[in-house]
């Protein structure tokens, strides 16, 4: 068999966009795409040099924080993704990995997603016959996983299915795109710490009340309803989060005086972007956006403290191909 | 003042139909409208006799289980409404009442809501200047309360509002309709054992885990956005409760044989409506319902067990005026 049978070409590059998991109140349920902030990977390939065995190596990383990211495959999450890829699809090649890290480690920004979506949608495009999203979502799950220690798909679902994504079930994987109101944007302050997703998971209690239960599920609830009818009363009304927010929310320098600064006409919501450190404020659109940016921003250069800032979009596309692709040459 | 300044005319009657509470995946938060099963409720107005002293007498309560009900009006779910409606709008009248009764008492079906609906909204078809829903809710929530001790307005929403209703926020009232596929409809089979929504509260445990809580706050978000997407395997795939369900059945007799007998093509799921014993099962239409009730009410008369049944629609109008109101006539 030639790698042209199975493959449509030798090297694609695809980029992974960055996401807010959670959403304020859609713990492990509900993500966000962003514009413009994400992970871009290059793969090349050539043929098995050991028959039978496909290999997948990390030739570099570079980029935000790209030190400290493991060059290891089966500890990479693009490396772990594209190595369950080629055992699931029994396919045999050999695959050569470039990553640019635009995500910085440790943000709550969904970089180990974005990096891991971002090498499925690659080679997804180098295969002659393509996979489902479905399949896709899997294996950039596991992938994930070997970043944060679980399999939560909130992340890498935006990534790859663009603006806003609810998981409802992981197994079965069941995910679906969430229509939401034109222009809706966020602003995003990330402080210089890293918080790891797996510790900021233990910290949580393992048990909630029944009234907070009640309290949360009609806010994740209001919120749906409110992006899919257009209904901004009860977006801005069900933004709220009174369960994982405040179990966190110490993680973090200044969080309430950054959620209390982003507050303004056209802001949704502030709350803590997955495991955080990062900080994002829901807005009526990119000029709201930009203005509460602006407010947030100027709570840590008061207090010296280092942080990161964008104002994004919502984009309706996640992951995409950078370049075509050529016929396969090998 | 007279009267004629503020009412429109001296009695009117008005139908309040069942209602299924909780709805599987929305404990407290979403309810669903009956056809044709309801209580009706007729209103009579005099001048107060003690001038300042408005006064609401139940003259008599016929039907289902109304030997069981309390004629005080302060009791009464649909005397307590009105009076918390004359007092809220400082209207000083006389009201006699007579209730017709439907719906079951203790069956789950909402019989507390629909009397205090039917109330409310027969005295605002009287009212020159008529209430707002959101007035008539807190009104009608208020009269509710009596009977189930606390307030939920899972069954006063649906009920006023008819079709399916989320609430997203009891204090303050945040309620919305929620669109649903046409035709939807509900099989309902209620045995012959009566159950208090004070002690079906009361045995529901106070903590949930976080993984249950994920699971099905998941649950409703996906019933929710299928229902307004017409999205029929995300409604099918999250229409289950492991919540609430596994701590009440035991109150139900044949609950897991029954849910089981429900199961078909077509049929999305079955539950307990409210607290109970009422077992529901929600179909993609009436023929569907009808065919589910069949199976439902076999397992009952197999076991000789006493069991009402409907198989109903769920109409998109909620509680309406029977007839038409006269000039006043005082």
């Amino acid at each position: 068999m030639n790698l042209s049978d199975v493959f449509r070409a030798d090297h694609a590059s695809a980029f992974g966009p960055a996401t807010i998991g959670n959403m304020t109140v859609g713990f492990d349920v509900l993500g966000g795409t962003l514009s413009g902030l994400g992970d871009t990977v290059h793969l090349s390939l050539t043929p098995c040099k050991t028959l039978g065995q496909s290999n997948v190596s990390i030739e570099s990383i570079q980029g935000t924080d790209s030190e400290q990211l493991p060059l290891a495959a089966t500890e990479n999450t693009a490396g772990k993704a594209l190595l369950t890829l080629l055992k699931g699809e029994s396919l045999n090649v050999d695959i050569a990995v470039r990553i640019e890290k635009g995500i910085p480690l440790g943000s709550g920004l969904g970089g180990s997603a974005a990096s891991a979506v971002a090498a499925v949608v690659a080679m997804n495009a180098l295969l002659q016959r393509p996979l489902t999203q479905n399949m896709l979502l899997k294996y950039a799950l596991e992938g994930e996983a070997v970043a944060s220690g679980a399999k939560h798909a909130d992340n890498v679902t935006p990534c790859l299915l663009g603006g806003i994504a609810g998981v409802f079930s992981v197994e079965p994987l069941s995910v679906r795109s969430i229509p939401f109101p034109a222009g809706m944007s966020v602003a995003v302050v990330k402080p210089q710490v890293g918080i790891k997703t797996e510790a900021a998971r233990a910290l949580l209690s393992k048990q909630v009340t029944t009234s907070l239960m009640v309290k949360q599920q009609a806010r994740l609830a209001g919120f749906i309803l409110g992006c899919v009818t257009h209904d901004i009363p009860l977006i801005q009304d069900s933004f709220q989060d009174d369960w994982i927010e405040p179990q966190r929310k110490n993680l973090i320098p200044h969080f309430d005086a950054v959620k209390e600064a982003a507050a303004g006409e056209g802001v949704y919501g502030a709350s803590i972007s997955g495991a955080g450190p990062a900080i994002f404020a829901l807005c009526k659109d990119l000029a709201t956006a930009e203005n509460a940016l602006h407010r947030m921003r100027k709570v840590y250069e008061a207090t010296a403290t280092g942080a990161l800032a964008w104002a994004c979009e919502i984009p309706a596309e996640g992951a995409y191909i950078l370049q075509e692709t050529e016929g396969y040459s090998a």
